[in-house]
């Protein structure tokens, strides 16, 4: 895989939430919003809903993908990330580590007394990016 | 399917982007940010690239799922609206019809010069929602 050009690692580093897309046991497409944290290189952590839909298709299926996305009615400022990711619930000390920036980023989980469900790691292996940076500029699809 | 309440249907009319998750070919998941328009009963209709991921997605599978929903760090006023559907392609009167609805919503289509590219009709067949309405209240997953 190409590496991030920097430009899309702070894209996707200051991203408050995205949207990710799993494939459910069905073979039906699913989608919600989740708030992300990201390792500055290839993963991204997020936590999830155990028993939902979105943990079922990743169970099953092991993909993601990922859409990080700023809408502008000016067309021309649109930008987007989007990363192919694989899927990967994490326990220990990697799972340690992403909560520490979840509490660090999202401090609004404290008061709500969330513990952490089911933590994915999501690898990219592939990604595209368009507003973001000049560098490989691609379309939307 | 129950209806949509009243204020689904106008969250839903007012949106000025939605996320729209299909499954690959390779049976892989998949998500890009579109402009929809909506009938205000039960479809919505979206434009994409005829040859892009999506529309090979459609093509094989026939299933979108359609998220729109609104961030805010205080996680409290999160909402969002996810639909189940049937993407259908479209021609004749329905495409008319759908593209009078696109060019009074996003008169952003005309000085780019886009003509109608794989118009989809995205029939709804079951949905939810979180934060828009009381009735129905539902969690994401």
């Amino acid at each position: 895989m190409e590496p991030l050009p920097d430009a899309v690692r702070e894209f996707v580093r200051d991203a408050r939430v995205c949207r990710i897309a799993s494939v459910r046991v069905t073979g039906q497409p699913h989608v919600i919003p989740v708030c992300p944290v990201f390792d500055g290189e290839a993963t991204l952590y997020v936590d999830i809903g155990g028993r939902y839909t979105t943990a079922e298709g990743v169970r099953a299926n092991g993909r993601i993908a990922v859409l990080i996305d700023e809408y502008d009615d000016e067309w021309s400022r649109l930008k987007g990330v989007l990363l192919r990711c694989h899927a990967e619930p994490i326990e220990g000390e990697e799972k340690e580590r992403a909560w520490e920036m979840i509490r660090e980023k999202f401090p609004q989980y404290k008061p709500i007394g969330w513990e952490p469900r089911l933590t994915l790691a999501l690898r990219i292996y592939d990604w595209r990016q368009w507003g973001v940076t000049e560098r490989a500029q691609s379309q939307p699809e």
